[in-house]
């Protein structure tokens, strides 16, 4: 359990990757995360539907900011450039806890059926992308893709942060990987 | 069935993907394929391992004809251009069949658990495609963007040639596909 303990979701959260990441996923009960956080298995089922669901709490939570980044951005902006305003957000989101998001990463590996919950998160935050994207007025396959480019950078800009031996800054990492990405792709 | 039943793997399909498409995914027994393909049940597990493999058969061929496009790919070429060629064998191999790939795509949109293994199976071939890119030579990142490229192009690409009214050529929208994502990525 870390040091701060607002309320009762975060310290299951807490708990449970705790006790994922040392003993496993599936040897963790319930029972043992509601113990570990000092809260009954009855408050745990209030707060989360199953097991899997605590890793995937802030999945929901970094959709609505991204979305709501995309529909605050300047409308002179591009649909490249509301991405990247996405990716700020995110960045600030995720950037100051680099070892939960190590632990968790490795959780996830550790567990195909954690592995497909995970690639569907990705699949439906990359269409709640889009839709925000089309809201501002964005056609279609430009949506689609910006969004798509979007996840691309979130995702191995987020891996490669929690990879590097040293931790940098997560904003700057998704800058760079927007970069990258624009030049290979431009490359002839 | 379709006319063409030139094996057992075929036959049997072609009949789970016409039955999957008019009674839907779950109703259907493999009991049912089998004698529909006028096969047994035992002949249906020598090819699948379940139901759900039946549809994503092709998908481990597809593998390894887009692995083979980038060994094969001229050694001068960029990594996005090893990844175009890569994308113009895929057009080879899917893009004759465009009802066939309407019924599956409605067949899985309509099954939570199809969606699911179609997700993994589109993030093992990224995995596939940046470990060829790597055997080329290709650094780590530029090697794992220009796959994800791929897979944003054949996904997107793929989803626009089923969906438009009238067909068209599979590698000519692969090919428009990747230019957008290009400008897209470009636009500032």
């Amino acid at each position: 359990m870390g040091r701060w303990q607002p309320n009762a979701a975060d310290r299951l959260g807490g708990a449970a990757l705790q006790l994922y990441f040392e003993q496993g996923f599936e040897q963790t009960t319930v029972a043992e995360i509601a113990d570990s956080a000092g809260l009954t298995a009855r408050t745990f089922f209030r707060h989360f539907a199953d097991k899997r669901e605590v890793l995937f709490k802030r999945s929901t939570e970094l959709q609505s900011l991204l979305v709501q980044a995309i529909e605050n951005a300047p409308s002179s902006a591009s649909p490249i450039e509301v991405v990247a305003y996405a990716l700020e957000a995110a960045a600030a989101m995720l950037g100051s806890h680099r070892s939960q998001a190590r632990q968790r990463a490795a959780v996830i590996a550790s567990n195909p059926e954690l592995r497909e919950r995970d690639l569907i998160k990705m699949a439906s935050l990359a269409d709640a992308l889009t839709d925000a994207l089309l809201e501002r007025g964005v056609p279609g396959h430009e949506a689609r893709l910006a969004s798509e480019v979007g996840i691309t950078v979130l995702r191995v800009g987020f891996t490669q942060w929690i990879s590097e031996p040293k931790a940098r800054d997560l904003s700057k990492i998704l800058r760079e990987v927007l970069n990258q990405l624009r030049d290979v792709t431009a490359s002839k």
